[in-house]
């Protein structure tokens, strides 16, 4: 299996329905079953014998990219085709050995980095927290500007699957109906996003020129809540007053300093975002970064407010 | 329209049904239509709930490629998909411009350049073929060589559509019933082939590491004729014997030097492949070349034999 990027060029012969070699070479792809893009010419369509060969294409799933080889940047970028995505959170070693691949391999079109989680720059975390992401994401996203690899970084926050069912109470599998531990104050903002709204956000996002070389962070308004009124909206839903235990920050830091590998890292991540609201307390400014809800503001995301009705 | 490589490995979390990212983004990137491979571990085979998400991706048209991220070939394979394929007899000005762009964009996993046709590194042509094929081939395949960048070259000789329906007589349109031009002896070999069977075997050397950097000759067996055979073929498929009239080697050189361009150049090619039979005249070396059906002895490759018959 492999992309077929064939340089198509419509040639009169075509017309007569004899046999240049072209049409032959772009069909034969696509019926082999490998993802197949054909540069052809914008003037292509406008004849009906060219469009007729067009149309055959598109009905084999064949991607017209329309261009001309004169052109640089089409030639560029209808070679230019593969975008890697890392997606799992993997070791910052797994990652250096992706970024090793795509260097030997070239100027790949873009590079989603496996960073979708809470973004590391502009976090004010305590070790072992500190170090954990400067490792993972801020050293990566540096090498990735260093070595001019086109990327986008996506940031998008906690993941509803594994957050929201729980009202973010380590260790429990479904929101609590008597009592909630929150860490801090309960007012810092932490943001929940559906699993499948990410992927459709990172899929617009991969080819935008707009995200080139930025952060996109996914910050839905609907879904960015502080923890008070969370476990508000949950008590709403359910009719029943919640116990809340807070655990001041003096305490969340003890238990960082108490705990051992890896629960202090945990520790050390919650406090970074529910005590010391990092996932909402900057601004995104156009220099670094994007917002997914802002950029794509057809894209109906699931609100918490939804997701939680399914527990009632 | 991106083609995604994503680079996933399974995780004890989705095997509970919960929500680790990876997953998602393989599904977003096949539910957008985009061209998806994901590297996924041997192993995820092996274990029932993996093999249930590697099922999930086939039913989405992923296509999974195993291999592991500490192996530097399969991730290399997996990020160098792209193969470009240069189908059409473009000036060498355009093949330059692509072998530009292949450069800049870097390491592509193959390139098909535009040279299906006789192979121009063992002809003895005269001018001006001796030039053209200077520039449209021999300088083409030194500039791939010095550049590294990977190649096939495929040499599919006479293309059937176009010269099987005039049994290579110039200006025809049907093969004659009455006379034939025949240039020189007449038995010279020549090579005919059908252009799907010339996709088919070009789909099928683009990713095979025996045509790596080699020249493919597609030169089946049952359709190398010389034009004494071929004229004969036909006469016994029509019941009716043909007049031949042969032009020696002087008169077709003759008509090289009195013609002008750009039929010159087309009566010096024709004077390569009939008078000196370029086309078969060497034998193919491991070195240099491998043969098409050779190759590949399980595709069926359409006969002259039975392409003529529907001219009968």
């Amino acid at each position: 299996m492999c992309v077929c990027v064939c340089v198509y060029i419509y040639r009169e012969r075509d017309k007569r329905g004899t046999r240049c070699i072209g049409k032959f070479i772009v069909e034969a792809s696509a019926k082999f079953g490998h993802p197949t893009f054909a540069l052809v010419r914008e003037s292509t369509l406008s004849d009906p014998a060219k469009a007729n060969i067009a149309k055959g294409f598109k009905s084999l799933g064949v991607n017209l990219v329309h261009g001309d080889i004169n052109d640089p940047g089409t030639l560029l970028n209808v070679i230019r085709q593969v975008v890697v995505i890392s997606t799992v959170e993997i070791s910052p070693e797994d990652q250096y050995k992706i970024i090793a691949a795509i260097t030997i391999v070239g100027n790949i079109k873009r590079f989603l980095p496996s960073v979708f989680g809470n973004h590391a720059d502009r976090v004010h975390a305590v070790e072992p927290a500190r170090i954990f992401y400067a490792a993972y994401y801020t050293d990566i996203l540096r090498l990735l500007e260093e070595q001019g690899i086109p990327y986008t970084y996506v940031s998008c926050n906690f993941l509803a699957g594994w957050h929201h069912t729980t009202l973010a109470q380590p260790g429990a599998t479904a929101p609590s109906r008597d009592k909630v531990v929150i860490l801090g104050d309960g007012n810092a903002k932490v943001v929940f996003n559906r699993e499948d709204d990410i992927g459709i956000y990172t899929m617009k996002a991969m080819n935008d020129p707009r995200t080139l070389n930025k952060i996109l962070y996914i910050r839905p308004p609907a879904n960015t809540y502080s923890m008070n009124d969370l476990v508000s909206l949950w008590e709403r839903k359910i009719s029943k007053t919640l116990e809340r235990v807070y655990i001041p920050e003096e305490q969340v830091l003890k238990k960082i300093r108490d705990a051992r590998s890896p629960d202090d890292l945990m520790w050390a991540i919650y406090h970074s975002i529910f005590v010391k609201g990092d996932q909402t307390n900057f601004e995104i400014e156009p220099s670094f970064g994007v917002e997914a809800s802002e950029l794509y503001p057809n894209v109906k995301y699931s609100t918490m407010d939804e997701y939680l009705d399914q527990f009632v």
